[in-house]
């Protein structure tokens, strides 16, 4: 397997043709991950649920992170982070122009509504049906991709931790490694 | 499409079939999520990578929460969260039998370790290779899947936010789900 550094415009193409993602928000020091539909435009993701935990957490401490990927197997993938900042589209003069224009991307896949829809259906009927629109400003964005290479060496089947066959594979691994051209390095912030 | 909770049954059974999740953690204020593959055994899910930032962001604050779904399509998934604690399991005498069990899992699947080597070599080829074998003990394992029902009248397509529009479809679907049968109220930490 080999892992490169997506370009820029590479991790914004996965983001544009990508819905599905994962959305983490941190409340205190507890972070929390939900799947989370999207629209990507210029620098944004444009989403919208209902009032609920993810709302409130990020009402508190807008600093998110989103995950999207494509991912075929373990040796053949696409990832991109995005560390950004929540900001909601609020239903006042202010935002009128971004609200209509975030309600035009979203209601182009209806469907998309309907999870952050009904979990508050299933959690609390008697709650107001309060519809949020927002948007995460992408502040940084970074993408990763495996291509499979040759097949290497699964690590021993050595069951001891405390003997050599833990490092083995690994070491057997770096030499294989090692020996192949050097790629370009990455700053990416992952790992 | 109706939502229901899942049972904890449910959930785990979710989680010990599925290899591929979501893995958030924080850093002050700043939440972090990649994907990661993990093997869940008796409410804990093992996994390993090399040092890099989500170790060093896991080691400072242990709290994480992971995602793990099973998405056919926007009216048909499944969807597991799991708040829990990171443990490492470090080489020493006392993690010896886990570190051993930890392996065992995780060498079944051979490739899994490659995702988390390959990264070390892409961002860091001076920095040592240094397995880091780790578990995630579930404190909280809650579940909610959607399954399709009926064709839902999608939202109208007024352009402006300040007319009712935005709410018309709202209270539309709201209508329609309130002449359904009522279902179990969840509990489940979504939102």
């Amino acid at each position: 397997m080999l892992i490169q550094e997506l370009t820029r415009q590479a991790s914004l193409d996965l983001l544009a043709r990508t819905r599905l993602g994962r959305l983490a928000c941190a409340q205190g020091t507890q972070p929390y991950v939900v799947p989370f539909y999207f629209v990507y435009d210029d620098g944004f993701l444009y989403s919208f649920s209902t009032v609920g935990q993810k709302i409130e957490w990020m009402r508190a401490n807008p600093l998110v992170c989103v995950e999207a990927d494509e991912v075929v197997s373990p040796e053949q993938w696409m990832s991109v982070i995005v560390f950004g900042r929540y900001e909601e589209l609020l239903d006042t003069s202010e935002y009128q122009g971004v609200r209509a224009f975030a309600h035009s991307l979203l209601k182009r896949h209806a469907v998309w509504w309907e999870p952050g829809y009904a979990e508050t259906i299933l959690h609390d009927r008697q709650r107001p049906l309060v519809p949020v629109f927002y948007r995460i400003h992408g502040r940084q964005i970074t993408g990763l991709r495996a291509i499979p290479d040759q097949p290497v060496t699964p690590p021993d089947t050595r069951l001891s931790m405390t003997d050599s066959g833990e490092d083995g594979w690994l070491q057997s691994l770096l030499r294989h490694v090692r020996g192949k051209p050097k790629r370009k390095q990455s700053r990416a912030l992952r790992g």
